[in-house]
């Protein structure tokens, strides 16, 4: 790689679960380079990309420091950068039994919140014919992954640890999509006012400078590419 | 806990993610009780399992030899149960590496298998009005996860550090789910001739021992729970 950087990072414009491992590479202040894939050119099924992750699907890293390692799925990179990248701990569980709990809410986000959201997605405005009942199924699902969220968060202010860590900032990106497309219009419920703990959690994460900054290059990009 | 076994599994007759636990304490020669959650009752969503599971499903463990440590998620029990008592590495990857790489395929059945061949069921069986067009959608997207394993295992014969692992033994619950019913009438693909790196990688898995003999505890509550 000639770029100089650290790290490539296989990503896209808008992709949630892309800008989640820009969080966490931000976060512990390591460079990289990040590569957006053009999914209209289906550039993310080419055989230059599926040689370093056969899903066909982003993010990909490669850690030029680490003979070239390559490795997707995002919760796998985020739990890869802490482990070797935070050693203190800054970000990320520090006992191993803070670190399997870590671990069970990237489960949770990578199996409960991300596809279900993701459906919600697909239902609303990739789906071949409407299905309002298939909508209403995953923005209930949606509601309900935040109710289980918010349960926790009543009692604690951070999912793992005391702290802010990797296991919060998995859900950032896409509770985004989720409030901002998937419950748009969603009348059953007000997260604001009906799931407070969660809300004002998000809040927080989304006001932390490394989040922020990637925010503004999120914004940055979109800009670029629409004009 | 009075059954004086290791651990306690909170897990239910069909689900395939609690018998995807059973397989690795099985495999490791742990000893447990399980205890089938009844959904028709709910007991899922009841007080007495929500303080060990937020989430309200299954699974979850307790190991009682570790000061009742709790762990729900299956694929981070999994990951528990190796880190802590596969310290040969007989199951499981040795390297840090291989760790991570271990890692990322358990989050690929977490996030790409398991919920698009669990949408299938949904749509088939669960979805209060009939969409053809639905389950269409995540027959092809299960496919699609085969082809992609196919793929890989064409070129290598397991999906980890060349020996069966629970990398490996986290799909065999699913895959039985998918080739017995999401796909049981799918015409577009017949996955033992189009997918055999996939298909014999399944036999060989469905084959040990250990998966074997989970098989037939699971017979055998099923056939209890129908009379």
């Amino acid at each position: 790689m000639s770029h100089g950087k650290q790290f490539t990072l296989y990503t896209h414009g808008s992709g949630p679960n892309g800008w989640k491992v820009a969080y966490v590479l931000t976060e512990l202040g390591l460079t990289y380079e990040s590569v957006y894939l053009d999914f209209g050119k289906l550039e993310q099924k080419s055989p230059e990309y599926t040689q370093y992750n056969p899903n066909g699907r982003i993010p990909t890293v490669i850690d030029h420091k680490n003979n070239d390692f390559t490795i997707w799925e995002s919760n796998a990179i985020i739990t890869y950068l802490v482990e070797k990248y935070d050693t203190a701990h800054r970000i990320s569980a520090a006992t191993p039994e803070d670190k399997i709990k870590q671990l069970q809410w990237l489960f949770f986000q990578a199996s409960g919140q991300g596809p279900y959201f993701g459906q919600g997605i697909w239902f609303k405005v990739y789906h071949p014919e409407p299905v309002p009942s298939a909508v209403v199924r995953y923005q209930r699902e949606a509601v309900r992954v935040i109710g289980v969220l918010d349960g926790v968060l009543k009692k604690q202010e951070w999912l793992v640890g005391g702290k802010p860590s990797v296991a919060d900032f998995s859900f950032v990106s896409w509770t985004n999509v989720g409030l901002s497309h998937v419950l748009a219009d969603f009348t059953e419920a007000n997260i604001e006012k009906d799931y407070p703990h969660f809300w004002n959690w998000h809040q927080k994460l989304i006001a932390l400078p490394s989040i922020k900054k990637v925010h503004e290059e999120k914004t940055a990009i979109q800009a670029a590419q629409v004009h």
